[in-house]
């Protein structure tokens, strides 16, 4: 954990924020995984960890913004416990480990609970986003289930969202740690996809075992896959076979909690071919053009533009697109090779409060999602500022289902060069992915860099 | 997956066994880790995937024992899905795979499920683990979901842990397949526990990380410790020490989605000491005695006692016990050592069915569970039949809050020689686990063998 004076820090600043009624902050618990007593391993939930530090089940914190008292739920151990799992504080020792005054069990919630809502005071909480804590909110606060996202609070989404998009010094630190694991986790996929034969799941596996063995989980379900234009797939049923690109898109979750999130493709065998070779050049242009445009002050969907304007041109020289580029990104016609953002929001979650609402994080007043194709699928809008950390993603991909029905319909034919496309549809996919501190007045890109370029590829491949 | 006529046949048996009504069985749902569209790795249920095969989110199996109808439901995929998912089979396809005549919506499904429950037929279905599908099942059969578990059906549990208890041929195959990645993991943990100062978390991370790259997550979350004597403990933070014992309780699920469960009990640093040795050699008589007594029609409770026997004169020998053995393990003071069962049943769960309820897989009319401390954790009583899996997992711990509490209340006196015990309370724990088969007339220990024997650990420590 943190120091005390960080999580006080982070208390103070939410009340003054949210400046009335009383924030309810509900951790996660155990979550069955074949039956009530064997369970996944556990998550916390990042605003709780955020505000109160605790990577523990069944705890629930309280923040009352006008009187400033908070409070620490949950269920006391006693000796029975305590035979089973070894000596544990007690639930006063952890509340004064974090700087809160108060403790207390589940039924004191319900009577702090009971005493605000049924004296008309507002209590805020953030969406929850699973059953059994959906069903603990309504029960607490009496609220029918069905209706629970009805009633989240957006002044207390705005006051996370203000708090957590700033990352400190110390949370830059441990999301540098879990970059460092996740270099040892890419260039072992280097390693074994250098070798024809080996099972996507061999590698992913092992990929995860870096990960766990570094002290935290995947911060998402690796994606490692000979099909990367298969956008939404965890498949690792395959045989890796020369010829195709690796998509490998893996990052871990640190100690700590915080989150890396990497991608990098390369070809199975060790070598590019000429055709991989001229692709995966046009992504990276796109990508190394990325750090060169952040800056706090710049939107980050300006630079969405830029890097698939600078991935446009590339195909153009490959024959794939012709015409006017910038007015091929106007028309959205690059949607056809990067139908998703060029990044998101990286921190405590690796789509950074993802759980508040995407427009939350990555929009406001100012800036509104595009609803056009590709730009639409873009997380993170809004104009950038010091402290943020982001990720720096494009990508291209050879989709057969969506290219035949922009073909059909003679989608943006006067930017595509379908004949030349249809070459491309045995091609899979490609992208590449950096993790980016938005400084005071340009970027860092974090971590000990992870062979990138095609000569770092191939060098680290035939190592 | 199985031929098609292995889910046919499991159906067909299943409806014999039922008589009446209709059999609901859900499939499980993804579970969010940290937001929505971020989830745990999917695990399927495993009545559903022994009866309807599919390892698929949001599928619905039901079997009409009467009529012999049965039907797959799920959301068919659409052209949008196909662009960002691949090809994939539709519904009607699946369901031709495993045999099932009939497919179709969820909104279907509910059809289907009103006509039944308006016209007072019975819905037969287990007990639901997952908050999704408790509210699922009570939206679809009208039922209040505080109260779901009262309608379980216990004719559909005791048909399933018929059917489900005695392992065919092919699943047996399936199993040492997933004992084969245990060997890997366990025999690498005694490589990396034979240097100190390692952390508890690389090793365990290791370990599933083996695991996953066998195709498989663990079939429960790794217990590696060199606090062994804390049962309920999956804190792996700790740096290993000589002089600790490390247990790592430790298996797999292979593709198919068969458990191994393995524990070995190893000295960091890869030499026993004296005590060591000898509380090992303890309790590894115990665990060699049991294949030899295991056959059908014996109870397996009578063999926990046998084990649990064999462990108290070893401990005798030790001085930490005195006086008549059996008249100790009659009055229960062997439960100061292994306040745990001797084993449980084993297959597609680690704990095979334990959702069900776990006195309809471990016990029946005839056998009923022991309200004795030690004997009352066993969760297989009833007698063995050909084609059981097992565990086979004595132990021997020093809790010091459990000594203290025995000593102070004076309990079992007469056998425990307390002074001795004393000395051993900075020992911690030691458990050494394998799994059997059940044959016509006796047993086999399933899986190439993990090093057990203190000269085989030490050798293998040693590599």
């Amino acid at each position: 954990m943190f120091s005390k004076e960080t999580y006080v820090q982070r208390r103070k600043q939410l009340m003054k924020d949210v400046k009335q009624g009383l924030v309810l902050i509900v951790g996660n618990s155990d979550v069955a995984f074949n039956y009530q007593a064997n369970q996944y391993s556990f998550r916390q939930d990042s605003t709780f960890r955020y505000f109160f530090g605790y990577d523990i089940q069944g705890l629930v914190g309280v923040i009352d913004t006008e009187s400033g008292e908070e409070y620490l739920f949950g269920e006391e151990v006693d000796m029975d416990d305590i035979i089973w799992t070894g000596p544990i504080p007690s639930l006063s020792e952890r509340a004064e480990e974090i700087g809160v005054a108060n403790s207390g069990t589940i039924k004191d919630l319900r009577n702090l609970m009971d005493k605000a809502v049924f004296s008309g005071r507002k209590v805020h909480y953030v969406p929850p986003y699973r059953a059994e804590n959906v069903e603990f909110i309504a029960d607490i606060l009496h609220l029918d289930p069905k209706y629970i996202q009805a009633y989240v609070s957006v002044e207390l989404i705005n006051a996370c969202v203000k708090q957590r998009s700033v990352k400190s010094a110390e949370e830059i630190i441990e999301i540098e740690k879990a970059l460092e694991t996740a270099y040892r986790m890419h260039t072992t996929m280097m390693h074994m996809a250098a070798k024809e034969g080996t099972f996507e799941y061999e590698i992913a596996g092992t990929m995860e075992g870096i990960a766990l063995a570094g002290g935290g989980p995947v911060s998402f379900p690796i994606i490692l896959t000979t099909h990367g234009e298969i956008l939404h797939g965890h498949d690792h049923s395959l045989q890796i076979k020369k010829g195709r690109m690796i998509v490998s898109d893996a990052g871990c979750e640190n100690p700590m909690g915080y989150c890396s999130d990497i991608t990098r493709s390369v070809p199975v065998g060790g070598k590019f071919d000429a055709r991989q070779r001229s692709v995966y050049q046009a992504v990276l242009d796109a990508q190394l053009l990325v750090p060169t445009l952040c800056k706090p002050n710049v939107k980050y969907s300006e630079i969405h533009l830029a890097a698939v304007e600078k991935l446009g041109e590339g195909l153009k020289a490959l024959g794939l697109m012709k015409g006017d580029i910038k007015q091929a990104v106007k028309e959205g016609a690059m949607g056809l090779f990067m139908p998703h953002g060029l990044g998101h929001m990286m921190g405590l979650d690796v789509h950074d409060m993802e759980n508040y609402g995407e427009n939350y994080v990555g929009y406001d007043k100012k800036n509104v999602r595009s609803d056009q194709f590709g730009l639409a699928s873009l997380r993170l809008g809004r104009e950038l500022q010091e402290g943020f950390v982001i990720t720096d993603e494009p990508g291209c991909y050879f989709i057969p289902a969506l290219i035949d029905k922009w073909k059909s319909e003679k989608r943006c034919e006067e930017f595509i060069n379908y004949n030349e496309v249809e070459k491309f549809k045995d091609f899979g996919g490609i992208r590449i992915e950096d993790d980016v501190l938005i400084t005071k007045d340009s970027c860092r890109i974090l971590g000990r860099p992870i062979p990138k370029t095609v000569s770092e590829i191939e060098d680290e491949m035939c190592k």
